[in-house]
């Protein structure tokens, strides 16, 4: 790397990127040196997002809307059901197998001991008082979990399925098993297990 | 992708980016919301880079010194042999081998009729006037081509190799070949053929 502090200093930032390397960055720092527009583009994009992207006060998905976010102020969906998801990305996944026509609520995360993640660290405060506000207008009846099939997401399940049974919810998690399109010959041993424990009765 | 404008900018600024796809794209730009200090940090880094790297005057390496760069103003380096190579990030490779001890120019690029690079969109007339002023003080007598060993670059070599001999200069070109602690058996048959023309006598 040529010794220029500045120019060190913007590979250093690069490389704190998911997924960018110290050569990746390297190369991208360069071509942003040789391409003066793409610096003030992209300097230009990340104000922009930092300046009107904000989370929604209702389920905590990004949104550049004042308040709500276009899935909390749309009235054509239903409000009695409500999806939990971990990240905003995910209510895109959700919303583009268009099966679900409800409510969202972002967690920011599943619960983690290992990394220092407790329930008070994510947004189940809020989507707990969310729900007692639900009861006197339009009842909030069933809560589908979408949350990744992994350590984190059982643990938040578990511990989500517990709080809102207690509070006479319908608790819901999104099945797993054998995607569909892939041949059981290539499933892993634990997602097929799964796929048995939860068959369908037809 | 969560429809908000100033993120879809975000990812399509990111998306210009050498080698960033645009799934990576949409990585990177949630990566960036969750944390704000990646966003600032980067921006820094993108307004510091544009303020204070520019061209050395003379010979066109990145540098964030007023006028010369550190191999231009190191006064321990020979004064009559330059090494051009095609890009700033050469410089570096060629110093690593630590076999060079002359001046560096960068030409930003090679002949390449087919993207419409021509001698004149490169600092080719900026070597020349280079070499020229050098005649009277410290006169340059080789000039050591270090382009890539591809199609732009034997173009570069054949066009420069021209003008500089008849300028009386001797022009010379790092040699292709096996590289060091590799195996011929995995070596392709250009490079081998290469290596076998230009054999040295021993």
């Amino acid at each position: 790397m040529l010794r220029i502090a500045a120019l060190e200093k913007l590979v250093h930032q690069l490389n704190r990127l998911p997924g960018i390397g110290p050569k990746t960055a390297q190369r991208l720092a360069y071509q942003i040196l040789r391409e003066p527009e793409l610096s003030t583009g992209l300097q230009e994009a990340l104000v922009a997002v930092r300046e009107t992207v904000h989370l929604c006060e209702r389920c905590f998905s990004y949104t550049d809307e004042p308040t709500a976010c276009r899935y909390c102020a749309d009235t054509s969906r239903k409000d009695d059901v409500i999806c939990v998801v971990e990240e905003p990305s995910d209510i895109v996944r959700v919303e583009s197998s268009g099966a679900f026509r409800g409510r969202y609520h972002v967690l920011h995360g599943a619960i983690s001991p290992l990394d220092g993640v407790g329930p008070d660290d994510l947004k189940i405060r809020e989507l707990l008082s969310r729900i007692e506000e639900s009861q006197g207008s339009a009842p909030i009846t069933e809560v589908i979990l979408a949350l990744d099939p992994d350590l984190e997401g059982d643990t938040t399940v578990l511990y989500l399925a517990k709080i809102l049974t207690e509070r006479g919810l319908k608790a819901t998690r999104i099945a797993s098993g054998v995607p569909l399109g892939s041949d059981i010959d290539y499933v892993d041993d634990r997602t097929l297990g799964r796929a048995l424990e939860n068959r369908v009765e037809l």
